[in-house]
């Protein structure tokens, strides 16, 4: 719970000076405070009430942004993959060699788990999210999985074995867990370590380990 | 929540016939109700009352076998990493040669963790399992994960990056999240293709991939 800091004394008051992010709107607050609290506290034990006492609004004012607590977890999970996910089309549509589009994929992607404010991946593991109001955010996921899995067979050898998409895009993944379990994850040299392992993982020989 | 079957008219009756897992004691049936229910109704959805349900017994025999909820989780997830701790023991005890006993180490883990009845790493992820209760499996989990970093610094060339053996653990514990995501997971094959993959990450040269 340390590092939660929810404001009780802030309902209602005129929201100038207690804003979390300076030059967020409202509605990057309310999804900031709700990423913290969920990643940290959990999403079942966090309330829209104390999401909003975080942000220091009224809880009415939190329900003009969002519909409930699914449709903020939502957003905040399609986050998560919505930018590799561009980022791999546009790998695509330049038409970039597979090693090396796999290799820019993995280091963007890293990039993006690694250094967002805080570690919302680390709730893909919630059951709720295998319900209906996350379907986007799954087909999204699915679609990113199958970005790797599409890079992975162009740039492998013909003889290499099953599943190294899934491989890959697991490994990619697993710097989720080690921002929640390592001391301090020096980001630069995971993210390269990690883009250098997915191309030995394919049996793609990397320009320098 | 398909799967889940809780059993509300069998509180109180007698046991006989009602039983989930034919050989098994009571201790393992409640073990093995609750975690068919963490897993997939979510820890904080699933009340004592439910998991007693599950397997036909009243409230007050689940206590006389766990104190609380965190106890039956704390047991179950310590399940999920003994064995492999156990088995990585052994080959250290072996003295296996570093490559192979990195390769054995992550067939045993990954089988350990495709075949269990329940898919409880899943709940590797939950916020609580950073307090007190669970500091024995956290502390077991460390210590897997260094068995995973003496091999992986063993196996792998002199020049080889850093982070591999978090890596390795990574990737190893990947097949957690592919046990949910992916409609059918052959876990003999995955078992082959993240162990051949393990050893390509480090960079030693696996005798057939």
């Amino acid at each position: 719970m340390q590092g939660v800091k929810p404001q009780p004394a802030a309902v209602g008051r005129p929201r100038s000076g207690t804003r979390r992010l300076p030059a967020a709107t409202a509605r990057e607050e309310i999804l900031d405070a709700a990423a913290e609290l969920f990643a940290q506290r959990g999403y079942a034990a966090t309330s829209t009430r104390l999401i909003a006492e975080a942000v220091g609004i009224r809880q009415a004012s939190l329900y003009y942004h969002f519909g409930n607590k699914e449709q903020i977890l939502a957003e905040l999970l399609e986050a998560t993959v919505r930018p590799s996910l561009d980022y791999a089309a546009e790998l695509a549509h330049q038409d970039t060699e597979p090693v090396a589009a796999l290799h820019a994929l993995a280091m963007y992607d890293v990039g993006v788990l690694l250094t967002a404010r805080w570690n919302v991946g680390i709730l893909y593991a919630l059951p709720e999210v295998a319900t209906e109001p996350f379907a986007r955010f799954r087909a999204e996921r699915d679609r990113l999985r199958e970005a790797y899995r599409v890079l992975t067979a162009a740039a492998a050898p013909a003889d290499a074995g099953g599943f190294l998409g899934d491989l890959v895009f697991g490994l990619v993944e697993s710097v989720i867990g080690m921002r929640r379990d390592l001391p301090v994850a020096p980001t630069e040299e995971l993210r390269r370590a990690v883009a250098a392992a997915v191309l030995r993982i394919v049996g793609a020989n990397p320009a320098g380990r």
